[in-house]
């Protein structure tokens, strides 16, 4: 077929390349480090958006929207804020073109130049913690829980479609509370809705767990992560979820009266997950034939294709999947009929299967006499003859098994690339070869770093689930004692 | 109370502005011209997205992301485009922040010039177009038929919150066609879809009809529009709909194969709807007491508040509440029970009253003795001693009486203020008091131009329905002959 996609054995970088632009899902616009989100791939966001929307309302925040724009000024009210998000911002500087006097179509107009720039938000504690000075004032208005679906941009130099954008689309949720324990309960309830998230939803195996020293966000105390493992064993930072301590609070003086009638500080928290996610979900279950996708997510369920040779046979056969069809979305499943009349069924078959529809059904005259249907898995790439009657409910079921599956084959493949490594040899060796290591740190940002410096590795999270990690060793790297192990990966 | 408005016959204008701000729909950012739009306010758009994006995709549409900016010289590319859009553009010049030598905070890096500038998107046509032109290639492409959710400024010198606003939110579809017939079919068609929510969802009366050549989109050949009538008399323009023609498709060379293999160019449409939608609920309903608020839009449909003096009391009516509660869920209301200790019950039926709750229900002791409950409608302000016993099914059905009531209101008080003037006189008279008025026009701009001079007041729109227009007469003021009447009024 003229899709055909290079495979991950021979190019893993190009398989994903190819197979974003391929499948519909994105491709990369006229500006640079932009993508662009084509239907088929947005259809996917959309089921992301609406089911972690409905798991934040759940949970008790509401969504508010705030200004794309940053005064300048404010990025620099949090000292390490401003030095973590300062080099990679675009900056609006004139509001207005004019006709070039040469007549050689528009330029800026020198005369509209801001007072102040203006700093697309590449998150937007600063703005928003500008605001909620003026909505709290006493313990009555905590805890205040608010989540904002936008885009943000970070100017990044190497970009990858969903990967790594300078633009992408995000849920960014900015919660204040009237005392720390709060706020981190906050912070772990949230990557906890994540972490169900990617597992229930995703069908992605993540760890939970926290960032070391040097990966935290930018003005944060503590940082929650997931972490997802890659086909490749690289690993994918899939969200976070912060414990911001007092610190915006601080920068923008935000206060409250507490019940004795004195002030103090807020406490806050603010977590995200993005379209980078979108990345997450195609790298860990696609296959050299295209995109697997999980039934929850999936936009398309059921793919029905009728094989027939005269008008009579394809008449009878899509009678016959329209009814099927009206069935099969009475109960909730998403069918598409493929009835364009220039392509071969073959094409059609490796089309959809790029495409990751779960469920494939193919029928011919012989099927329709004998009552049954060929069905095609899409996760296991087999075939069975299945009965017409009583296919719903057979496809319901497959939808389940396929999306245990997947997350049990990611799971899988995840327990039998991680180990526990003691010796700085074997970590040169296995990190090479795509494993997560299990491994006893000192606990300084100073061998955290001479580990990268060597190997490329990062410490991924001190995991507080997925792994039995406490017990007393020796740090891989200094020999110096340790108390627990972390996860060491390349990531993306 | 402490939120009291001003009244609108005092101050309309200022009424506006106290309601959106004392309603917590949204408020000034320390962004210029930028808005916050709070929880309450945003949870009202949230219900607005949900339905037009079900109606979009009910009518066959996708919707897909494009990216934030535009580079500079796209919007070049169509001549009226730029014209349009050029004096109010946010432009990004730089990527990079570095801090000020003197030490003093941060200031933009004169090394991360951009090579091109980029513009916030005022709207997408031009990168969409750009893109479009890979995405097709045969009629086997077309229609396509795309939307996209997004942020959009233009920096506009006076703003309002929701009316105008240098940040606003949006839907734009952008759609592509084979014919001229087939363009102006889904430019009719998407109108039809914004007037129907106008009025079955937002019960508002908005006139469907062309714009005339002045107030055109900039690169359409033809605009449709839906107008309301807003309380002061003045129109707000509440969405549009073009017929673009082939001039984007000229601008970024976007041709077809038709079934005869020739290359043609494309046909194309775009149509909008904004956050302005919010600016025209508000003002088509409300009063003097606050928010009204339809209840298909409403984010709450019912609040209860007990009144009590002792914690048995207190106790008796909430699990009373509760009871009542679960069964409007189950029936799809949206309930809140205000059970705050620290207000009088009459500071609440003054609060829910400006935030325009469609029912509030209040319970005392006598009334869980009685088996009855006090019911408020928001409408009309009236209360009635109504039994406990199938108060589900008594507030559904006023839910559509209250919807049915206000979409009445607004269109008797459309009907009484809207006359056919005949006279240059009785036009400068009437527009001064608020009137839509319907006269003839000589069709040229220099007139509509002399009109708006004069007067302020422009052609809202030349209906195509709500009025019979169809009458030759003489143009208001030249005198010239005229066809038909069209809508004339000052506008927001």
């Amino acid at each position: 077929m003229a899709k055909e996609l290079t495979s991950r054995n021979d190019n893993y970088s190009q398989w994903y390349n190819d197979l974003v632009v391929k499948a519909d899902l994105a491709e990369n616009s006229a500006v640079r480090g932009c993508m662009v989100i084509k239907p088929y791939g947005y259809a996917i966001w959309e089921k992301m958006q609406h089911t972690l929307d409905k798991m934040f309302k759940d949970t008790g925040h509401s969504n508010a929207y705030f200004p794309l724009f940053i005064p300048k000024s404010f990025l620099s009210k949090e000292a390490e804020h401003v030095e973590g998000f300062a080099k990679e911002c675009a900056v609006v500087t004139h509001h207005r073109l004019m006709n070039n006097p040469d007549g050689s179509g528009v330029v800026v107009d020198p005369a509209a130049k801001l007072e102040e720039e203006l700093i697309i938000r590449p998150t937007s504690e600063t703005i928003i913690w500008n605001t909620y000075k003026n909505w709290i004032k006493s313990w009555r208005d905590l805890p205040l829980l608010i989540n904002q679906w936008a885009n943000v941009v970070r100017w990044e130099m190497r970009t990858r479609l969903f990967l790594r954008t300078a633009e992408f689309l995000w849920q960014e949720g900015h919660t204040a509370h009237a005392t720390a324990a709060e706020a981190i309960a906050e912070a772990e309830k949230m990557v906890g809705v994540y972490a169900k998230f990617a597992r229930e939803f995703m069908a992605v195996p993540v760890i939970v767990g926290h960032k070391s020293e040097s990966e935290r966000f930018a003005g944060a105390i503590d940082t929650y992560c997931i972490e997802a493992m890659m086909q490749d064993g690289k690993a994918l930072q899939a969200g976070t979820s912060h414990f911001l301590g007092q610190n915006f609070a601080k920068a923008f003086d935000v206060q409250y009266a507490n019940k004795e009638g004195n002030l103090e500080y807020v406490w806050a928290t603010s977590w995200g997950v993005s379209t980078r996610l979108m990345g997450a979900l195609i790298m860990a279950h696609s296959d050299d034939n295209g995109l697997v996708l999980p039934p929850k997510l999936a936009p398309i369920h059921v793919v029905m294709v009728p094989i027939f040779k005269t008008p009579e046979e394809h008449a009878a056969l899509v009678e016959k999947m329209e009814a099927i069809k009206a069935d099969m979305e009475a109960k909730g499943l998403s069918v598409t009929i493929d009835d364009r009349d220039n392509l071969r069924p073959g094409f059609k078959f490796a089309e959809w299967e790029l495409k990751g529809v779960p469920c494939r059904i193919a029928m011919g005259p012989r099927d329709l006499a004998a009552g049954t249907v060929e069905l095609a898995r899409r996760d296991t790439l087999t075939k069975d003859s299945v009965p017409q009657e009583g296919i719903t409910d057979y496809v319901l079921k497959l939808m389940d098994d396929i999306q245990d599956n997947i997350y049990k084959k990611a799971l899988d493949f995840r327990e039998a690339h991680t180990i526990k490594v003691d010796s700085w040899d074997e970590f040169k060796e296995k990190i090479e070869q795509g494993y997560f290591l299990l491994c006893h740190w000192d606990g300084t940002t100073e061998t955290e770093l001479k580990i990268q410096e060597e190997t490329k590795a990062t410490i991924r999270c001190i995991p507080s689930d997925s792994f039995v990690c406490e017990e007393p060793g020796k740090c891989v790297y200094s020999g110096k004692p340790s108390a627990r192990r972390v996860v060491f990966a390349k990531a993306y």
